[in-house]
């Protein structure tokens, strides 16, 4: 049995932590196994690269950022991802290869093409079985972001780059395997919507 | 007028960054600016980048650790090198693309295509104008290294895998730009036999 890997994706305070949480509960609370994962991040070495990434000391230009987030995924991807779905678990994870797209390939300019070079060797075929984009325009993503405590590198980048990759994102949603979820309704709202959009996954694959 | 970039290869304990520093101290004395530097490091980004791979607690895999070399290169080409040679200045690199190559595309067996793959954008085509092979077996290179200090991750690999990342030094000098250095002698006659060697490349570049 093959697991399901599924990515959630969006702008900083668009909500996507909650509604993987969400659908954690959910699935778990039916007795299917879960691994709960985010990039950069989700193993030892990935989560000290994250540290580099984030910290604002870290002056760095888009082609070093992009090969650190390349790096980090590669961990990813062979010590948690892969041997996840090998078992036949549901991997969730929080920002994959999407995010690489549109902060690098969008809101740095380096376009979605070298974003995607960099990225091959590090996902080795490990792609999402389907990609859940949290759809909430900047402005208001950027508001709630800003309810929010002390920001990190990427977070504290002005609208105009939080927007070009917002950009990003609604021209990567028009892509194969991703879906765009409105989420300008409650979170409770926002949860049915992408239940119902996610359960013939879960039911082709023989998880619910 | 543009610098000069040369890059000095081979294994731990080779000598090579003790050569590095003859000839700098010999370019210097004739006035000449030279820039000394190192990989993975260089500034600030990538020292912060060389901890992590160099530490014994980063367990990672080769495409990982193929990435994060290419990250911290990415920074240094663009921090360090490449405005040195827009100014004309000689940069004096210990260790650069064709220790990736050896390391990652030999000693870990990633091949020398995917190592380029990672590389190509982190380089962004500033390659070295010449290459230094210190060519010393690993034997007598191991046993060099085993009279200093604590070793790191990669020098705490064990004898086979050094003799790999030689043979793939070994390959990688048969090719352009890089000279193979005889370093059987002392380090007195290993810095005449590069100067020697060096000189056609400074007098073209009318730095000596």
């Amino acid at each position: 049995m093959k697991g399901l890997f599924i990515t959630f994706e969006g702008a900083d305070g668009s909500g996507k932590s909650t509604q993987l949480r969400f659908l954690a509960e959910y699935l778990e609370e039916r007795g299917v196994s879960v691994v709960r994962t985010r990039e950069p991040g989700g193993c030892l070495v990935a989560e000290k690269i994250r540290e580099l990434l984030l910290s604002k000391d870290s002056e760095m230009d888009g082609v070093t950022e992009a090969l650190l987030y390349a790096a980090a995924r590669a961990a990813h991807v062979r010590q948690v991802i892969r041997p996840a779905l090998d078992a036949g678990r549901v991997v969730l994870c929080d920002r994959f290869i999407h995010s690489s797209l549109a902060y690098q390939g969008y809101g740095r300019g380096l376009g979605t093409d070298l974003v995607w070079q960099i990225n091959k060797p590090a996902i080795d075929g490990c792609m999402p079985d389907v990609t859940v984009f949290i759809n909430v325009p900047p402005e208001r993503a950027f508001e709630r972001m800003n309810e929010n405590k002390v920001h990190d590198r990427l977070e504290s980048e002005d609208l105009s780059f939080h927007q070009r990759v917002f950009d990003g994102f609604t021209q990567l949603s028009k892509g194969e395997g991703i879906i765009s979820i409105d989420a300008r309704g409650t979170k409770f709202e926002t949860r049915e919507i992408i239940l119902q959009k996610l359960m013939p996954y879960f039911v082709s694959a023989g998880i619910l």
